[in-house]
């Protein structure tokens, strides 16, 4: 949990409530309930943002409030293609003592998402469950891989999933080819992986199976913070909703987050994931069905 | 009609046969036949290429062989990421006095695809047909955006569906957004879109419906020379076939048309366009169907 600023060649924001583990949570919120969150946050963290996040079911109890310091703050530029952006700051703040504590009534979950932080902060989390969840999925980033390799192996033998970009995984795996990364990465530990290419749409790896949901076409992309996060927390969601984990409800699962997550980029930070109702997310999953369905008979 | 000197990160090839209307030709003729070629060729053309292409379905009686001088020639370096190329040397050759002549028996032809050449030759080429063809695609590209945009826009105005890649969709209409880009261009005459976007798949648009289809992952891509006229051969050769230009029909050729590509990136230039039969063809076409397919009643 965190606060952003965020400029794009749209508009700015200079401070805005943002990090994985908001975006997972309004996503996945709109499937199941309740979310509980694990995260640090300062004294600077609003609590009408917190209630907003109760008010959509998230617990905060797994959330530590140190009182002497700030939140996790990040600013970054995007450049007009809306794909890459320059971090203008990182500050760390009270993440730089983040020592993750599962409270007791977490103690059960099915599901659990971790968001991208340091892989020995993924472990004490896992570790901390005294039954393992049904399943288990991650987030990295190239930081971790140039820091913290022996850690992120560690973490990747204890997940079911994983979800990275495409230079992400092609980083990790050292190979190019999307088909040659997934599965050098699938023999690392996780049974499943999907590999996000923003508006390029996703894929999911399983074995030798591959499943791809194109990213809807939208006449503007806003900001696209977040998006990643999103994605991942409507494909959790639908997951913990149905509690269906076979390829192919995590296909179903997979356009449900492009779903959520094309509603993300549409305004700032997760204001649009805020407004949006049961009614938007079905009619954008029916655009994704328009978009891609296609009569099998005529082939 | 060309020849090529290629060199990818995998290999090279100092001399071997291109152009559009041979990948074209290659790829529609899995569907349908004859292939109308309108080209023109120089003294160093092979009448081992010419006897391939006619033993494909390909007539040649609308292709100008010119005594005295040389086919065309281009030379390009491909980038590690096989999307962006350099371009060495370009000898326009026979090109520089193209003037098109289509032959009395090619008159009634149905289906007409134009090559990326200059505006002016395709009006040429339209304006002699007595009977419009039924559907009328055409191929363009920056250089003529740049150079001769009046004849660009007429005939734009002529044509039923224009093919270009993502970055030329931009540069044509100004917008950045591809659904935006898409609209403004259809404006300009033609009634359908279909935009490339490589290892990214492609977009189709008709009116206000849009469809997607996925690049086929691919373990190794080896050249992507040609996978563009490729793809326009094999979208065109299935419409020509089935004789249905519906917008259903033309997602389905979208499909056809990416699976041909997909074969055509993995050897150097049309090798291995030479080699694939029916069945390689039905086999991945169900490989796109399992890449996209899935259970809408799970959503």
């Amino acid at each position: 949990m965190a606060y952003d600023a965020i400029e794009t060649p749209f508009g700015k924001r200079d401070r805005i409530i943002g990090g994985s583990a908001v975006y997972v949570a309004y996503a996945a919120s709109n499937f199941i309930k309740p979310i509980n969150l694990i995260s640090i946050i300062g004294n600077d963290f609003s609590d009408a943002e917190i209630e907003a996040l109760e008010a959509r079911g998230a617990d905060m109890e797994g959330v530590e409030r140190v009182p002497d310091k700030k939140s996790f703050f990040w600013s970054g530029k995007y450049h007009l293609d809306m794909n890459s952006r320059d971090t203008l700051v990182t500050d760390l703040n009270v993440l730089g003592d983040f020592n993750p504590s599962v409270p007791d009534h977490y103690q059960g979950s099915e599901f659990m998402m971790l968001g991208n932080l340091s892989p020995a902060v993924q472990i004490q989390v896992i570790e901390q469950m005294k039954t393992r969840p049904h399943l288990i999925a991650m987030d990295t980033m190239n930081f971790w891989m140039e820091s913290a390799m022996d850690d992120l192996k560690r973490v990747l033998g204890m997940v079911d999933i994983l979800l990275v970009n495409d230079s992400e995984a092609r980083q990790l795996s050292g190979e190019f080819s999307i088909l040659k990364a997934a599965k050098k990465i699938m023999q690392m530990g996780p049974k499943f992986l999907v590999i996000k290419k923003g508006e390029h749409g996703a894929l999911l790896f399983h074995e030798n199976e591959v499943f791809f949901a194109p990213a809807l076409p939208l006449e503007d992309v806003f900001d696209t913070t977040g998006a990643g996060d999103t994605f991942a927390g409507g494909f959790m969601g639908h997951l913990a909703k149905t509690k269906d984990i076979s390829f192919e409800n995590m296909k179903t699962a997979i356009i449900v987050g492009s779903a959520l997550a094309s509603f993300c980029v549409e305004k700032f930070g997760p204001e649009r994931l805020k407004e949006i109702s049961h009614r938007d997310i079905q009619d954008r999953i029916q655009q994704f069905i328009q978009l891609v369905n296609f009569d099998f008979s005529l082939v």
